[in-house]
Parts: C-alpha cells; sequence; structure tokens
C-alpha cells in the first residue's frame, strides 16, 4: 500500500446512528444531554416563546416577539433531541417533537413557506431583505427534519420541508422572485446537502450549488450596512476565488462546509482548493490554541491573522461547532491528520467550553484569560455584555442546540469508511477519535448491514490506551488507519503500520476477535505560539492529550497571569475523581510575584514559590466566579 | 529647619510671566507652538466653523451646526495663545483673538450670557440640560479671559466674562432656575478660582465652592443615561466624602483641581482629604507607566484597579494634562515630590505624546503599545475609531488646545514659593520643574518686583546636570528647596541638604551669584508593574531620567512585544541629533524569538540576537507607520 495512493483514499463518515457510545467521557455527556441539556433548552426556549412562535399567533404589541432566528433555534433543538432519542428514547422528548411538528404542520403555507417571523410580523415582507436569517431558518429546519426522519423513520416533517425546499426552488431558481440570490447568512448550502444525501434527489444539491456559486459573484449581493465589509457575510469574492478566512465565523464554517460538500460530490478541484487554502489560513493565522476562532465582538467574525487577545476572545461555541463540520468534511476528502486532531480540538476544548458540567448553562464567547475585576471595562467597552459565568439562556441563543447536537451525534465524528485504494483493492476504515463505544462500519463496497463491529475500550482522553477489537463473520482483507494525533510524539500500535500525513494504516487481512492495542502517550506538553502572535508572546499553554488546560482562582488564587513556570518545571498529572465530575489535573511548581506597595518601581522581582493546579479548559468556570488564564508565563 | 516644619510649607506658583524659558527642550515646543501649534489650531477650528459659530449666525440646516462644546475649544485656543504673547508678540495672533472677542462682545446677551450653542441651535433650552457642556464652556470662556487679561493687560474679555460669571451666579444661587445644580461636565468651578484669585473678588471662590459642595448631594442630579453610572460625573458621593476616582478622567482632574484649591484657601480639611485620597487611587492602581489615565473608551472613564491594557490605553491628552493640574495644586499644599513628579511625568510624556514634532497633529487617545495590522480590529470593537497616526483635528477637540496651553504656560510649573517655616521665619522656594530659564521669585512676605532670580542652566531632560544661579540685590536667607526626582537614586548637590519627601531642602543666607550645582545622574531604568497589573508581567518598561521610553518599527523592524530584553543587558544612552528632532536614544541588545510555521508548536524558542533602539515614548508615531510597545519582555 502506497503512501500516494493511501493519502488520496477519500471517505464517508459512519453514520451516529451506527457508532454507540459506551462509556466514559462522551457517555457522560450525551447522558446528561438526555437528562439535562434536552430539558434545560426546552424549558428556557419555552419561556423566552421560542416554541410558541411556531404557532404563528403573536400579535403586534404581545409579549416575545418572534425573532428573525426563532426558527432556527426551535429546529436545532429538535436535530440534537433527535440524535438523543435514537438511543435513548424518550416519550416526553419525542412528544415535545411531534407537537412541535403538529405546529410546524398547521403553519406552513399552501405553498410550502414557513417562518415564524415573516408570517407574524411583517407577513409582506417575506424574500425582501437578505439578512434577515430566512434562508437560515429554513436551512436549520431542514437539518432538523432530516435528522428527525434518519433518526425515527418518520417522514412527515421530512415530507413537509421537502416542500419548503421546492418552494424555495421555485422563488430562487425557476421564479428568481427574491429580492436576493444568495442568503445573507449561510446554512441553507449545507442543509440542502443532507437533504439530498438523505432523499437521493440530485435537485438539492443543485439548489445548493446555486446558492454556493451565486455567491460573491454580483457587488450588488453585499453586506448590510456601513458596519460591515463584504466579507463579513462570505460575498468577498466568488467563493471559489476566496483566499482567507473573512467576516462571521459561522456564516464562513456553515457555508465552506457545503463548499467542502459540493467539492466532494462534484469534483470540482477549484472548490476545494478554495476550501483547503481557507482552512489553512484560520488553523495557522486565526485560531486559538483552545480551537476557538473568531476574535472580533463586531461581526462575530474573523480579526487580523496574529490577532488573538485571549481576555477579549470572542470565540463562539457555534464557531468551534462550524469549524469542527468544516474539518470533518475535509478529512473525508484529504484524509490528513490536522483535520479530525480539529475536530477532536473543539470537542474538547473550544466548543466544550460552552456548555457547563452539569448540562444546563451555556457560554456564547469563550474567553482564554478571565479576570472578574475586568468584567466592567470589558462589557462596557463593547456593544454588549458577556456574562461571567455560563446563563441558561440568550438573547440569541444558537450555542446551546449546537452544543447540544454535536454531543448527541458524537458517534458520528468518530470513523470513516473509503473506497479502495486503487492498487490492491482494499478498502480503508479510517478510525478519526477514540472513545469506548461500539461501531458498525460498512466496507466501501459492502452491502448495508454487512458490515464489521469495532469496539472501542479507552478511558480516553484521561489515557492513550486505545483497544479496538474487530468483529466480523469471516476474514476480511482492509485497512484500519487510525489517526496518530498531531499531540501525541510517539504513537504505538501492535501490528505494523505505515504513518503518513497523521493516520497509522495498517493492511491486512483482518479475522474477528483481532485486538488492536493503540498506546498514544499523554506527556503534559508546553506549547508555544507563533511569535507573531503578541498577546502569547512568552507565555505557554499547558495541554495533555487532546486537552487544553488552564489555571483557574479556585485552585490557585489570583494573578494567575503573572504566575511563572520555570525553566525545567515537571508536571504531574493526577486523576482527580472528586474535581469538576472527575479530571485528570495537572499539578507543577511555579513562581509568583509578591506584589509590592504603588504602580510601578524598579525592575526587582521578589518570587514565592507555590503549587499551582492546571484543570481541562472546557472545565473552568463552574465553580466561584475566578479568574481563569490558559497561556502562562515561561521562564526563558 | 525641621522635618515636619518643612513638609508643612504651602506655597504658590509662581506665575509663568515670571518665568522665561530660555533655551533647550521646552522653549523648542514653545517655539513651535508660536510658530505651528497656534496658527494650525486656527486654521482647523476655523475651517470647522468653531469660531464662526462665535457670530450666532449659524441657522437651521447649514453646514458646521455650532457643536455643545464649540465655545470651549475656542476659548482655550484663545488661552493657549494668549500665554505665548507675552514672551512672543505676534499681531496676528494678537488681532485674530481680538476679533474673537469683539464677536463675543457682540453676542453676549445684555443679561450676561454668551454659548454659541443654545443661542442659535435651541435658544429655547438655557440651562435646561445638565449634559449639555454649558458651564463648561462658561468655564473656559472665564479661564480664557483671566489669562488673556493677565497676559496683555486689557480687561475688554475679562469684564465680559465677569458679566457672564454674574449672571451665572443670578441663575444657580441667586434666583436657581436652572434645571440643575451642578454641571455634567466640571470646568467652572477651576475657572472661578482663577476668577476669583484675578480679581480678588470672593464672590466666584464662593461661586465655586457652591458647585463643588453641591456635588453628588441629590441623587436626582445624577447621570446622563443607562450607559454611565453617577460616579461617570463625579456624582456618586459628595465630593467630600470620594473615597476613588471614578468616571471621566477629564472631568475629574477637572473637579479635582478646583477641590484643591477650595481645600487650600478654606482650610477644608475633608476635602484636602478628598484630593488625597483620589490622588492615591489614581495614581497607585490607575495610572500607566507614561502617566496616561483612562484605559475606558467608554465614557473616557478610569476603570477598574490595575486594569491597565497597552493596546486598549484610552489615556486622552486632556487626562493626563487634568491629572498635572491637580499635581501641581497638591504641590501647592503639601511640598512631596510625588505631586510634581508626577506633572514631570505628564508633561514628558502622557500629555506630550499628544502633539506632532512638528507641532501641527495631534493624538487625542495615547496608547503603549500598537500595531497596524490591529487598528481595524480595534476600531470595529469599539463605539468610535482611533486615529493611527496623528491628526490635525478632531470633531471633539478639545486636546489640541489643552496641548498648547499647557506647553506656552510650561514656565508656570516650575517653581512655587512659600510662607515661612514657623521656627526661624525662612522663607521656602521650591524648585518642582527643570529647564533652562530665568525666573523672578518673589519670597513669601517680599512686595512684589522685589524678587530674587534663579537662572537655571542645563540640558534637561537629556542631562542631569542642573545649575541655577541665585541673582539678588543683597544677600537673603531663604530655603531653596529643589524636588530630587523619584526617579533618580543618588542626587547629588553642592549644598548641604536634607531630603524631606522628595525635595533636598537647602537652609542658608544666599548671595548674589550663588551657584547651585545639582546632579541628578540618569541611568536607564528597567521598571516593573506591580504584579496585578496583568498586561504587564514579565514585561519592563524603560526610562531615563524623565522620559518613559518604547521602541519602534522604524527602528526595530516588527514583532515588538515579543523583543526579549536578557537578564544583565546594558543600555547605552547615545544622543543622536538627527534623530526625531535631537533624542537621546536607547540602544541595547536583545533577543527576537524565531517566527516558524503554523501557529502553536511544542515550547521551543530560538532566538536570534537584535540590536535594539528605544526612543522617547512621546516622540513615537512621527515617522511611517510602524508597531510600537513601551513594555517589553524581559528574561528572567
Amino acid at each position: 500500500m502506497g503512501e500516494n495512493i493511501c493519502k488520496k483514499v477519500s471517505s464517508r463518515m459512519v453514520p451516529y446512528r451506527d457508532v454507540k457510545i459506551t462509556e466514559g467521557f462522551w457517555k457522560k455527556w450525551q447522558d446528561a444531554a438526555a437528562t439535562d441539556t434536552i430539558p434545560a433548552i426546552y424549558e428556557q426556549f419555552s419561556k423566552t416563546g421560542r416554541f410558541n412562535a411556531l404557532t404563528h399567533k403573536w400579535r403586534a404589541n404581545e409579549p416575545n416577539k418572534p425573532h428573525i432566528f426563532y426558527d432556527s433555534d426551535a429546529a436545532k433543538w429538535i436535530e440534537g433531541a433527535a440524535y438523543s432519542l435514537y438511543f435513548k428514547p424518550c416519550d416526553e422528548t419525542a412528544g415535545r417533537i411531534e407537537a412541535l411538528i403538529d405546529l410546524i404542520e398547521t403553519g406552513i403555507t399552501p405553498e410550502g413557506y414557513f417562518n415564524s417571523y415573516y408570517q407574524t410580523v411583517e407577513p409582506h415582507e417575506r424574500w425582501t431583505r437578505r439578512e434577515n436569517h430566512e434562508l437560515y431558518c429554513a436551512g436549520h429546519l431542514i437539518e432538523a427534519a432530516v435528522a428527525y426522519y434518519e433518526a425515527t423513520g418518520k417522514r412527515r416533517f421530512l415530507d413537509l420541508m421537502i416542500r419548503y425546499a421546492e418552494y424555495i426552488y421555485k422563488i430562487f431558481v425557476a421564479d428568481k422572485s427574491a429580492a436576493f440570490m444568495t442568503p445573507g447568512h449561510e446554512e441553507i448550502e449545507l442543509a440542502l446537502m443532507r437533504l439530498w444525501q438523505c432523499t437521493g434527489d440530485r435537485k438539492w444539491l443543485d439548489l445548493s450549488l446555486h446558492f454556493i456559486n451565486l455567491r460573491g459573484t454580483d457587488p450588488a449581493e453585499h453586506c448590510f450596512n456601513h458596519w460591515f465589509s463584504p466579507g463579513y457575510a462570505q460575498d468577498q469574492a466568488p467563493v471559489a476565488e476566496q483566499a482567507t478566512a473573512e467576516g462571521h465565523v459561522v456564516r464562513f464554517g456553515y457555508l465552506f462546509s457545503a463548499v467542502a460538500d459540493a467539492a466532494r460530490e462534484t469534483g470540482d478541484i477549484k472548490l476545494l482548493e478554495a476550501c483547503r487554502r481557507v482552512w489553512r489560513d484560520v488553523t495557522g493565522k486565526k485560531m486559538y490554541v483552545t480551537g476557538g476562532v473568531g476574535n472580533m465582538k463586531h461581526g462575530e467574525a474573523f480579526g487580523p491573522a496574529y490577532f488573538l487577545p485571549n481576555y477579549e476572545a470572542y470565540t463562539e461555541t457555534c464557531a468551534s461547532i462550524a469549524l469542527a463540520f468544516l474539518g470533518r468534511r475535509l478529512s473525508e476528502i484529504d484524509p490528513a491528520g490536522e483535520y479530525a486532531d480539529n475536530c477532536e480540538l473543539q470537542f474538547f476544548n473550544g466548543a466544550l467550553a460552552g456548555l457547563s458540567l452539569d448540562g444546563r448553562c451555556f457560554f456564547y464567547e469563550n474567553p482564554l484569560s478571565f479576570r472578574p475585576s475586568d468584567q466592567h471595562f470589558f462589557n462596557a467597552n463593547r456593544a454588549s455584555g458577556r456574562p461571567a459565568q455560563r446563563v441558561e439562556v440568550f438573547s440569541c441563543s444558537c450555542c446551546p442546540p449546537n452544543i447540544l447536537r454535536m454531543i448527541t451525534a458524537a458517534g458520528e465524528w468518530m470513523y470513516s469508511s473509503g473506497g479502495n485504494d486503487g492498487k490492491n483493492g482494499l478498502p480503508v476504515i479510517y478510525v478519526h477519535q477514540y472513545a469506548q463505544s461500539e461501531a458498525c462500519v460498512v466496507l466501501a463496497g459492502g452491502a448495508a448491514g454487512t458490515g464489521v463491529t469495532l469496539t472501542q475500550e479507552t478511558k480516553y482522553p484521561w489515557d492513550g490506551k486505545i483497544m479496538i477489537t474487530v468483529g466480523a463473520k469471516g476474514a476480511f482483507s482492509a485497512v484500519i488507519a487510525l489517526r496518530a494525533p498531531g499531540w501525541c510524539d510517539s504513537p504505538k500500535v501492535n501490528f505494523d503500520a505505515e504513518v503518513t500525513d497523521g493516520y497509522l494504516y495498517i493492511a491486512r487481512e483482518w479475522k474477528n476477535g483481532d485486538q488492536i492495542i493503540l498506546d498514544l502517550p499523554m506527556d503534559v506538553r508546553e506549547l508555544e505560539a507563533n511569535p507573531y502572535v503578541s498577546q502569547d508572546a512568552g507565555r505557554v499553554a499547558l495541554s495533555r492529550g487532546p486537552l487544553i488546560y488552564c489555571v483557574e482562582g479556585a485552585d490557585n488564587g489570583d494573578r494567575l497571569e503573572d504566575l511563572l513556570i520555570t525553566k525545567k518545571a515537571s508536571f504531574e498529572a493526577i486523576w482527580d475523581e472528586n474535581l469538576l465530575g472527575g479530571v485528570c489535573k495537572l499539578r507543577f511548581t511555579a513562581l509568583r510575584r509578591k506584589p509590592f506597595d504603588g504602580l510601578y518601581r524598579k525592575w526587582a522581582p521578589e518570587y514565592e514559590e507555590v503549587t499551582a493546579i492546571a484543570i481541562p479548559y472546557y472545565a473552568w468556570g463552574n465553580r466561584e466566579e475566578g479568574e481563569m488564564a490558559v497561556w502562562l508565563r515561561k521562564s526563558v
């Protein structure tokens, strides 16, 4: 099996329905999603009128006026809940979803239109304002309908949304009667890709390509107001020509996820190269070490290259998720470890930090440094404030159901199955992510239901040992490619393996009961940022395995930005069952300057030695309010 | 001469008219003020309708609508120009001022009111809106009238403004007919103190005390809108009870300058203690190393204690000037070196940075770190942008004439003369600031015109040697107290001197021709910030003498925040006649990390050695646009 061939074996993700997470880290989060996150979001969205909006009974001057994005919130909750129902049936949740579908069925117009804002607040303004999330809401409803159908087999919602998609096709392709050509907030492109994959009807692929290929082609189709440049909504150039990641990060991530799908399905190399360019721009110049993206509160957007202020970081939870969506699709096309590495980074850090340990509260923004005393400054200096702790709901509450759907469908990120290598006809199974789980993978070319099973046993992310047991009715020849994470210097596996682009390729005849023992030693790593990132100069971030760590006031007192890690510091990784739901914490000796009277003096630092504790970044902010810092000073 | 007694000798500043700056650093700035700054501001204020507003001929829908603060801009230009005229007569400037006074004489109402905004834009809204700078403009007009009278002996403008003050007294004290009791933007208090000192009419002291003592006593007299807390305009408590420096920094500085005057004149110890408390709060917790104050763009205000972000610093030029006003007054009451040290810090750094080397362009904000690539982020994330380089005029253009009046009256900050020490009857002359100059100081108790002369010869701030020659008709016994700056570890003087609270007290019988040789060695100092200032952790600022230094891209390339000063770095101070109008630059060896591919990697810093050049902070931004940094990494 040659390197060049293996690199080019593209693959498709194994659906979450075929990957049951059975124990461990993600099982706990999936359990919390079922028992806490799903009902908690439902309750908050009920209180704030998001579900009631679907009745279309709101009238002028009543409270809880439907917002232009309310349908998307409801839809994403349905989507996230649907994934959960597949392995964890729940009558209450199922009943709630059915009741919402009843409302959608009642409210949809004969021509197929459904939008709670436009059907109540501005009934005569349909398709007039590009910025008003109309196609965005439609996209999320379509995603929810696909998810609900795939989870339950019930077609009612899906059929309603196919009617809606037909209507959108009529408006935007056949009649061209809308006041704009492409959506202000991308999402419909991605949703139509899913609708096409679900139904097999190529019309939806074509409609998605329609929106993708028109984007950035007409200067009249520009940004919304003087505050935003065309790049805000990725209108700065035709998509295939875009060279840098610009503007609103979630819009960017959703758009390019669909672009990657489009590239894969149409073989359009220009679209693929655009994806690769913007990916490199983000991950090489505009991403926090946690995976967080978007440092600009203004426009919820990418900032300049290498400008990554930690305290001011915007790094929306949804932005991490959106970037992971793109990474997952790129890893299907190009099996290079950096893509799945990034998905892992988002799962364990940038995205997961958006959810409280009890599964009920949320961060919209995920800064890499926090000081309670500075919140006043921070909030006053911005157009709107940032809460100091996770909260139950936001006025713009896109993040809560987004992290929900990421967690409930977590299995979908683990495996992909690829066509043969072109030389000796071996199919490839990629193992992208590690979690205790049972998967059934259909080999490329194999019929559904004839798959092999892969059972992972591991304490990942706390321990790097992973045992994968192969189950099959008989022997089969295949390549199993295990991701060797970028954070691991010396991955070991008990079979001959060729390392290519972040994967360990094992080509052999597999027998039922074969056990792959993968060992990914989890040393504590001190990371440095490129010197162009001025905010991190002289500092290191700590990581262990896929987890980025931080220090918190609860363990270390205050003045965390001043903690100094000595040159030859050693770090002890300690499992603490009672800390933050059970985490592996890091203990190390550090120095802290002693305060002195006054503000400034001749340089004469006096240090005291302290025992410092670092915790996983995702778990910060779950105790009393206090300081937090990811980047710590390092002695040189 | 006992320490306790000397400490308590309060003094009064010697007027700028008696202190002629004859050569050197400030002479160059005063010359530039006369030839460039005064005409440049005049031209810009003319173009923008600020002077034309005084005609009261603006009518609805015409361009250049008078702004509520336009009168104050015109007044401050008159004030700054008046000081300059005293030593540098100029027919053109004098004529321009007289023409403006003509307009004021024409426009003032029979009852004595003058306000270009209210007399044209909202003629029926006089004294209805506390936030609209009405008394602020009156205050600046009064200050200008006093300054013009004192510089030229011409009473016309002063008499007009006395009529205005009488009218204000009627409205706010006799009739109480205004919709508010105290001004939204303080300034009138300070101006009335000057009017009282100029005219000897105690009514103006009383009116000033009226405004001071009513402030913060009525909750109805609060902030303007929901964005601002009462502290924004120092309304959070009665002035005498205020414990921390709050809100809009310029308002704060102007108010407490008047409060210090009030404390001195009335002996009100509670007011004095309030001054001391807020001074400690500012200088001990809320001031940048450059003297800059106010880190909050929002409200142009003080932020939380120890929160001093360098890139985001607001640090308005006017705020440094306003704090220096307070410091000068406190140094009159309590001759402790920290006050005049602070005035010096502002003069050479925080305030002076607001003016270009050619005297024609201005910064409103004075950050301590700058990166051109980050301006987009910075400006987008704030309510309004910040220019990358000094500009000719701002829509709110308070800073240009403020730095003008500080420079043209620079002599007024140098000396004060104090009453006897209470033991042996010796009067005290304080020498607060150093500059080549000729002063005539009237000894306490002496009649005007009978003063001694003090001639300073020095290359300050480039060199710390100062020779002061005493001139007198006969011998006289007095204490001459020389400030020993806080930045100087080992001041030396050629007479026996007692060091108390930052001054070298020399008590003796002085004879004509006596020469004091003061030597203030100017070592390069590396300063550290209190560990509570997280933004400066692990960094040092360089200073030499009274000057704070910075590094700029023009000398050092980019990635300045990553420059590393080694543990035992040595600094060479080099006079460079051709650099930035002539400066003493600092040369030192530093390390800079080499960039690497990608954003993050395992900590393995690679350094290259570079020769770095630091320049005085005030001179930054006078070459091509590039990076700038005050706080540099320091190896530990």
